[in-house]
């Protein structure tokens, strides 16, 4: 991590970016450069991460994860694009300016942060608070999502958040062999995933009680404004290789994974796992699993209640504790902004396109911490898509938008330069809730 | 394992076993030996394992798993119990004659295999079959089961089967990130946990149609041999390492491990397991499961049974395959032949205290087969105590009674020499089982 962050802000040096910093944090530096020679400009906020995902399961990767590779057109390795490739289009389209014209159209402050895929972004919203003056700008730039599809781009407006948990279940004190004690002793992997199932119910809601009372519904306005614009449910199943849908009947697919909730498990270990069976009762078993939350669910409530339900179900022959690990909140951003009109000015001569505005499923938590802290809007204009296989094996970045993305980016830093003089349009749903 | 059979075959040739054999099978191979001068006496058949359990999970041992250790008077290691020590037992007892008198009491014949704990000892099960008339004797005697407690013989008489099984469940074609699709794609990893939680009912008992059907019921006079023989719920609470028990709540704890089936969660390996959370929705789930029979429930049908139960449960969001991985047969021996009385008498010298006939909860696929193809009784005659971590990290052998043990077998083989003359007791409910 710590040379990755080093390489980064020798880079940004190099292309002429100034007061470059790698900033400590309790884990993960922060990097942290700027450029503010634009007098009378606005400033743009640029953030991206240099943290990926770990590569396992590694026997899944064509080639070796950390050895970048191009086939057919694309860039393949673990963070090609979530979110190193991304990120770099950025560099690349400051480095076009500097390179060329050596000034900027607009001021630029770069932050760049590795905790983002430990969740939470702890150091993040640390330094952002102890430094909200040098950090103040008119608006945030993040390409760190997705586009509907090949040539066709996206603005993200909305993100989920995202709690993350450990459930750990616990029996006898030792591993036992199941001929001796099977059938009279609750198998903490047994209740473990007894737990598990109780958390949704036939129909794929989460059956934690209270788990939606506070979840915002949006007006048919809005409903039907994505309606329009949102991927339709056969792309969402193709993008995930299934052919049958899951979760709750009465929303679209797109509706299910932005403006629902969703509990989802992201690991199970327990009992023994190598080859054959071994015949063991496991002393105990862990699951990993997160939350995406939406407005206007409450980060405490929504602890209280997966607490309070685990306390409910698990029965008196095991025991059960959840450790939260990480927590980052919803963010919403006016479609109207003009930070995210120069964004759809910019894709059009970049992608040739204009862009649709989406809400996505995942989490950044940048965006939220950028809106609650230094009360600036985040444009999120990714350039990734669906089957670039984030987080998984394979992950790759398609070339063609690594390079469309650069020009994107040279033409959103243009854009931005007359943003001050626009007047947004308002979008009383979406800044009441930013309020 | 081949290394292993080498020692063990040159170490019976240097006591003085004859004819010995390293005879391969498809996978491991089986030690054979025989010692055949006592004319006019009784052959007994001396059966162990030389494989042992899977070490894992490694950060639980106190010392390597494969570095014996001795610590208070017991000897700790992977195998030091299961079965190798117990193996050993015979094996010096053997060489105690042979290095003294030259002569053994009785004929004996020795078969020791390495693959028993893989499951199903299905290289032993072919060489019996192939191998009858060789190995024809009148009782075949197992060191491979528990004692009550120390300075408490038990001489086993029943066991459960044992059935293991793969469950896969299988969703998207990849794994996915859990922001973009979490809500509307059935997680593999969820469906496994609903499925597995769907095997037993609130009270413990296994819920899948048909499983009790046959399950044989035993006369108040049997139950009651058992209640007077058989540990207290409390002792095996004591021995597992929990306060609660769990399960058929109309049977003691001894007869739920021993005269009931039980169906055991082994393991479940399925998405990100590392240090803090992945993610990801993973695209497959695997989980390791076991059941154990008892009289008269039959292989095929308990597979069938649960093949038919996990399609019934699954959804169409998911797809899963069962894979059976091995069986073996419950054994039962009339506990008053005479094999089982010279034991009795052996135990009353070694350890100076009478033995209890015990049923076990475990398997020891040899037993039937001996029982079903050469048509003999086996004795189970174990030394184990219940603490020895059998299957877990820290297994034992308690040296004492690998000591007391050795001798028992020697009495054992003394007390057998007679056999031939004594008349049988009857015990019409078990020998109908066997008929």
């Amino acid at each position: 991590m710590r040379r990755c962050a080093a390489w980064l802000a020798h880079h940004l040096r190099r292309i002429g970016l100034e007061n470059v910093r790698v900033v400590p944090t309790r884990r993960h530096p922060i990097v942290h450069a700027n450029w503010l020679h634009a007098q009378r400009r606005p400033t743009i906020l640029i953030y991206g991460h240099y943290d990926v995902q770990p590569p396992e399961p590694l026997n899944e990767w064509r080639t070796p994860p950390f050895e970048p590779v191009v086939r057919d057109n694309n860039l393949y390795g673990r963070g090609a694009c979530d979110d190193k490739g991304q990120l770099f289009t950025h560099l690349k389209a400051l480095e076009s300016y500097l390179k060329t014209g050596r000034i900027l159209p607009v001021n630029v402050k770069c932050i760049f942060e590795g905790e983002e895929e430990i969740g939470g972004s702890v150091g993040l919203k640390r330094f952002v608070a102890q430094n909200r003056k040098a950090l103040h700008a008119d608006a945030a730039v993040i390409s760190d999502t997705r586009m509907l599809g090949p040539g066709r781009p996206s603005i993200g407006y909305s993100q989920r958040g995202n709690l993350r948990f450990e459930l750990e279940v616990r029996g006898p004190q030792q591993d036992l062999h199941s001929g001796n004690f099977g059938g009279v002793i609750h198998n903490p992997l047994q209740a473990l995933c007894e737990i598990l199932a109780s958390m949704h119910d036939a129909e794929g809601r989460v059956s934690i009680p209270g788990f939606y009372d506070r979840v915002r519904e949006w007006s048919a306005r809005e409903r039907e404004y994505m309606k329009r614009t949102g991927p339709q449910d056969a792309a969402i199943l193709r993008d995930g290789g299934v052919s049958q849908p899951w979760g709750e009947a009465e929303f679209s697919l797109y509706e299910r994974v932005t403006i629902r909730p969703a509990l989802t498990l992201n690991g199970i270990a327990g009992g023994y796992q190598g080859a054959g069976i071994k015949t063991v009762i496991p002393s105990r078993a862990l699951a990993k699993l997160s939350i995406r939350t939406v407005p206007d669910q409450q980060v405490k409530e929504i602890e209280d209640l997966l607490r309070d339900h685990i306390r409910r179900v698990t029965p008196a022959t095991v025991t059960a504790s959840l450790r939260t690990l990480a927590v980052s909140n919803p963010a919403l951003v006016n479609r109207n902004h003009p930070a995210l009109s120069a964004a759809a000015a910019a894709y059009r001569r970049g992608f040739g396109s204009s862009p649709v505005f989406l809400r996505s499923g995942g989490s950044v938590p940048a965006a939220s911490i950028f809106q609650k802290t230094l009360g600036i809007p985040t444009v999120l204009m990714g350039f990734a898509l669906p089957d670039d296989h984030i987080h998984a094996p394979n992950e790759k970045f398609h070339l063609p938008n690594f390079f469309r993305g650069i020009e994107t980016c040279i033409w959103y830093l243009a854009a931005t330069a007359k943003m001050l003089d626009a007047r947004p349009q308002q979008n009383q749903e979406i800044e009441k809730w930013n309020a």
